[in-house]
Parts: C-alpha cells; sequence; structure tokens
C-alpha cells in the first residue's frame, strides 16, 4: 500500500492534480442549477470565487509531469495549503449568504428545498476535497505526523478515548456558562470480546460528539434549570457490531415534538451564523446553528450515518454509525448527473397523501366541521 | 357531536354511501397503473374483483334517499358487514399476489418500488374503510357497544393496559414456543402529571404493540438462546408529551445491522405469507412478515408513527408516535392525483450520490485500485 515516501508522494500529486480540480469543477457546475436570486447574494459570489481561483491555481500543474520532482512537488504541496487556507471560512460565508437570501426575498418551498440539497453536496464536497488535501500534506509536507497515523486516518482509532475527549470539552464549556453539567455514564457493550477500534479520522469522530454532547448538555441543563440539584446523566452505548459500530447518545433533555424534527437538519431554519464567540450574552453551546447537518454529514462521508429519535417531554437518543470494517469505509460523493440535475428543475409537487389540513374525518366520528371540508376536497 | 341515535344513523348513512365508494374508486384507479405482470396474476384480479363487486354493491344507495329510513338504513349496515366479510383475507391474498410475482418474473428495481408505494396506499386505504364500516357497524348495528366508547375510539383509551395485554399475549406465544421469554420493564415517564391517557382505536394500538412485542421477544430468545439462565429484559418508555405520545420498546436482542433497515418495511422481501399457525413447524411468533409495515400504516393512519432505531450486535428500538391531541388525529389518506400518477411512471433513476461500489478512494489512501477506478467513473 505505501511505497518509498518519494513514490507516494509523486503519485500522490499525480492523483491529486488530475482529482482535486474535477471534485472543483462537478460542485462549480451544481452552483448553476442554484436559483437566481441565490447567485445574486454578495456572499455565495465570494465563495464562487474562491472555487475559481482555486481551480485556476490547481490548472497549473494539469500538464506537468513531475520532472524537476522535488521542486514541483514541494510548489505543490504549498500550493495545497493555500488553497485550503483560502477555503477555511467557507462554511460560514455560504451560511451568510443564505441569511442574506432570507433577508432579501420571500423563500418557496422550490428554493428551500434546492437550497438544502445543494448544501449537503456542496458541504460533502468539500470535507472530500479537505480530506485529499490533508492526507498529502500530512503525509508529505513540512510537519510529518509521527505517530502510527496514516495522514488525518488512524488506523487504531480509540473510540472511547475520543467520546471521553468530546464530553470533557463540552463541559468545559457547559460549565463555563451554566456552572453546571450532566455526568457521563459511558457503556461499551462487550468490550472484552468487541473492542472498539476502527480505522477513522479521529477528528471526524471528534467533531460529531462534540456537536452532540453540546446539544444534549445544553437541553439537560435548560429542561431541568441550571439551579437543579442533579440532573440525569448524559447516558453513552457503545457498540462494536459485525458491520456497524453504533455510538448511541441518549439525553433526559426534554425532547423534541415530531413536528420539529425535520428543523433539525435544515439549513434555512437554523440559527443566523456568528463565529463561535465566548461571551457571555452567546451560549458558547449554541454555534451557528449548522453542527448537526455538519455532523450527518462527516457520519456520511465514509458511509455511515447519523439518527435522532426522540421522546416529546422525555429525552432524546442520537446515534452515530459507523461501518465497522474499512473495507466498506469509502467516500460518499455527489456525483453530476441528470438525476441531480433532476432534482433542481422538478418543481415540489403537490402532496399524494391527505394533510392534516384538509383530511375527512377526524378521530371525532361525524362532526358536521370535517364532514363538510372533506365534501369540498373530495376527487 | 352525536344528537339523536336516528338522526346520526342517518347521517352516517348520507355520508358513507357516497365516502366508501370514492375510496373504493380511488384505489380501483391506483391498480390500473401496478406494472402489467402484477395485474396478470390470479390472486390480485381476485382481489379487484371483490372491490369491483363491493363498489356495486353500494352503487344502489348511490341515489336513494332514507325513504324508508329504517328498513334502507338497515339494509345499508346489512351490507356493510358483508362488505367488511368480504374483504378479511384481502392482505394475504395481495401478499399471494406479490408471491406470484416473484415466482413468475424476475423483478426489476422500478416493479419493486411501484410495487411497495401501492402496497402501503392499498392498505391504507383499506385501513381507512374498515374504520368508517366499523364506526358504523358498532354504533347503528344489531349489538351496539355498551362501554364509553364511539364505536371502535375510545376517549379514554388507557395506554398502559393495552402495553400489559399486548405484552401478556406476546409472552403467551412466546413460552409456548421457546418455553422462556423475557420480562417487560415498563417506565411511565411523569406519570403523575401527564396520564398516557389518548382518544385512540384501542385495537389499533394492541395490533402495533402485539406485533413489536412478538418481534422484541424472538429476538431475545433467539439471540441469547432459549436456554438462557435469564433474559434482559424488554423495556418499555412511555411518555405522555405535549404534542406526541410516545412509546419506546427496547430490546437486547442483538440488533440489526444496517445494511438489512430498509427489508424491514419491504412487502416484497417478507416472508411468504401464511395464515398464522400455531403448528410446531412454524414459529408463531413469525407471522406472514406483514406485520411492520402494516403496524407503520395503523401508526400513520391517525398522523403518528413507528420507527425502529437499531444497534447491530446490541438489541433495537422501536417507538411508537401517536399525536397526544386528538385535534391532530385525524386520517392520513393516498390521494390520487398527478403526483401519484408520476410515481408509477418514474423510473428509478441513477444516483446522484456515489455507491460504495464505485467511490474514488477508500479509507485506506492511494491504494491504486482505488484510484484506478474511479478514474474510469470520472465525469
Amino acid at each position: 500500500m505505501m511505497r518509498g515516501e518519494n513514490a507516494s508522494n509523486s503519485e500522490s500529486y499525480m492523483f491529486l492534480k488530475k482529482e482535486l480540480p474535477v471534485r472543483l469543477a462537478n460542485i462549480m457546475k451544481e452552483f448553476h442549477l442554484l436559483p437566481e436570486n441565490l447567485l445574486h447574494m454578495p456572499s455565495v459570489g465570494a465563495v464562487r470565487d474562491l472555487y475559481r481561483r482555486s481551480f485556476m491555481d490547481l490548472l497549473e500543474y494539469e500538464t506537468t509531469s513531475p520532472t524537476n520532482t522535488t521542486i514541483t512537488l514541494e510548489k505543490f504541496t504549498e500550493a495545497l495549503v493555500k488553497i485550503r487556507n483560502r477555503h477555511s471560512d467557507v462554511v460560514m460565508t455560504m451560511a451568510q449568504g443564505v441569511m442574506e437570501l432570507k433577508d432579501a426575498h420571500a423563500i418557496n418551498a422550490n428554493t428551500e428545498s434546492n437550497i438544502q440539497y445543494f448544501l449537503d453536496r456542496f458541504y460533502m464536497n468539500r470535507i472530500s476535497i479537505r480530506m485529499l488535501i490533508n492526507q498529502h500534506t500530512m503525509l508529505f509536507g513540512e510537519n510529518v505526523n509521527s505517530q502510527n497515523h496514516i495522514g488525518s486516518i488512524d488506523p487504531h482509532c480509540n473510540v472511547v478515548r475520543v467520546i471521553e475527549d468530546a464530553y470533557s470539552n463540552a463541559r468545559f464549556l457547559c460549565d463555563q456558562y451554566y456552572l453546571a453539567s450532566p455526568e457521563l455514564v459511558l457503556t461499551h457493550h462487550n468490550a472484552d470480546t468487541h473492542p472498539a477500534s476502527v480505522v477513522y479520522v479521529p477528528s471526524h469522530l471528534y467533531h460529531m460528539l462534540f456537536e452532540l454532547f453540546k446539544n444534549a448538555m445544553r437541553a439537560v441543563v435548560e429542561h431541568h434549570g441550571p439551579e437543579a440539584d442533579n440532573f440525569p446523566p448524559v447516558r453513552v452505548l457503545l457498540v462494536m457490531g459485525e458491520e456497524d459500530l453504533t455510538i448511541k447518545l441518549s439525553d433526559q433533555g426534554g425532547g423534541i415534538p415530531r413536528s420539529l424534527m425535520d428543523l433539525l437538519f435544515n439549513y434555512m431554519y437554523s440559527t443566523a451564523p456568528q463565529p463561535a464567540v465566548s461571551g457571555l450574552d452567546t451560549p458558547p453551546l449554541a454555534g451557528y446553528g449548522y453542527g448537526l447537518p455538519l455532523s450527518r454529514l462527516y457520519a456520511r462521508y465514509f458511509h455511515g450515518d447519523l439518527q435522532v429519535t426522540s421522546c416529546d417531554g422525555y429525552g432524546t437518543d442520537t446515534t452515530i454509525y459507523l461501518k465497522a470494517l474499512s473495507s466498506e469505509a469509502n467516500e460518499l460523493l455527489p456525483v453530476y448527473n441528470k438525476t441531480c440535475q433532476r432534482q433542481y428543475s422538478t418543481p415540489v409537487q403537490t402532496h399524494d397523501w391527505s394533510s392534516q389540513m384538509n383530511s375527512a374525518m377526524f378521530i371525532r366520528p361525524f362532526s358536521t366541521n370535517s364532514r363538510n371540508k372533506h365534501q369540498q376536497n373530495s376527487s
């Protein structure tokens, strides 16, 4: 798999100088399919410029073989670092673009649907590009990682450690703001026969868990009140199965009614974006509202998933699924094709199931109101 | 709401003699959109005949006002009973039709998708027709229900009782077959402030819970082995929230890998239909495989839901959501419109996300195989 260091650097260079422009170009094509009024927002224009510039930077290497190998390879690595830095605020900038649109126009169902679809793909594309860049720079850049990692990948990621780290950092923020926080009860099922070690990117896993712990703690403390004598602990169940590694985080933070569940992952209805400030005005656990949808993208990036199940009035379970077998953990990438194009051009349709507004019969039988309402709507 | 008994009978008659033919006709229109080869299956033809006959039976009342009121109303009620009996085996007959199709033809993705879509709508339409018929016959038929129920609706459905009944009946079957069964641990959160009483159809709730308890018990006993000293109990959490009444049933029956989750509700991949036999060959807890998708339809019928979350190697949580407020619990009905028609005619498309088969990069970085595979697939 890994041959001599120089040979690998050159192979990686040959791969990336084609692959990275392809990934940039693909998402730039999808930009064109966005609603016009979003494309006109200043922040969105700024992001497109970044992508164009980075694409041009990489084009220089399109036809260059690594003739003066070392110098070209060094220049290329530096170019990647420059691109990574240039794009570091893109999530927030796109979020601002969405906010600008909301302020400027009324948003219809089609626009919302297209933006939701696009942002999932745009952010996933970005995660994947950063992954490729990080792998290259960490393996072949100046500060070569000397642990047993392969770039950002840990072949023996200690899941319990990542859970404990994410918990204690979230707890620190929670204590800082509320002067109180719930405990962690971690159960590792079948720990002796099924150790939870997996080939994974620890920073991705940390990112997801930190987000989930912040959400859980905030819910628990706000639901019970910061003055409460004690809080029900946040429980984590960790299970290494044959196919899935599952981390289920359960809180008793009062839960979420089912009617609000769709909004959890909705980019347009998330809170206004602001940099993570640790002032007293903004609960540092709040962030700018993209935490859940982005965490889900991280989970899905290697064919895992992140699911939320809640009990209104009680609490919420959030489950992270990772592939237990690294042979199944390959990249999930948006593909630009006819199916994708149709998503943008097909308008949101009338429902093929009745809504709560116009159904025939309420569970209170034969009330005249509901009957008349139905007769107006009969096909 | 309920006026004089005779007046209500007459109102119900006036409503149903239009509404029932409309519901029958709507689903008969969708039959036409099914794949040809399914329509040719003998069992499917038989079901269509039943629907035609029942439609014709009801047409007799189309233009009849209740002139000789009592006799017409009696005849109508008898006609409804006859229709209900005629249709009592429809679920199994349609399932046989699907089996006949699988035996006769190779099933492509389109056919499978259309059948799945159709059967959810067909069975929901049937649930709703039977609900209307039962309401009428129970309120105005020969054996008038003398409890405080409104037909099949209990305005004060005692959810704890239904849970306990469903558990003990499932336990009886489990003990009979395996000579062992797991205990129940029922937690009613906030029982004192939020009693779990709801306007609902107890038989629907029982049907769902009985199915879930059977699944959970079977999983637990088979996973741990019938000879095990003790089994982890089946835990039920019951929560009455502001919007949702939630019943979460948790087992430690070994769980289901994520790759198999879609099949849980799939009509085509469920086991061959057979009547519930209590012979020694067929575990009576197995049924004919439609239990989960049908239970979900019952939950969704009044705008609730049924969701399954599992941990591969540990166990499964299944959650029933009901509307806490009866004002939100109206019927969910399939609507025959252009959106519906498009579902049948639009072929299943190529994916707009990469699959596990052809992704660029496995989490093992820079292996030549995965790189070449991607270059073949680059757009």
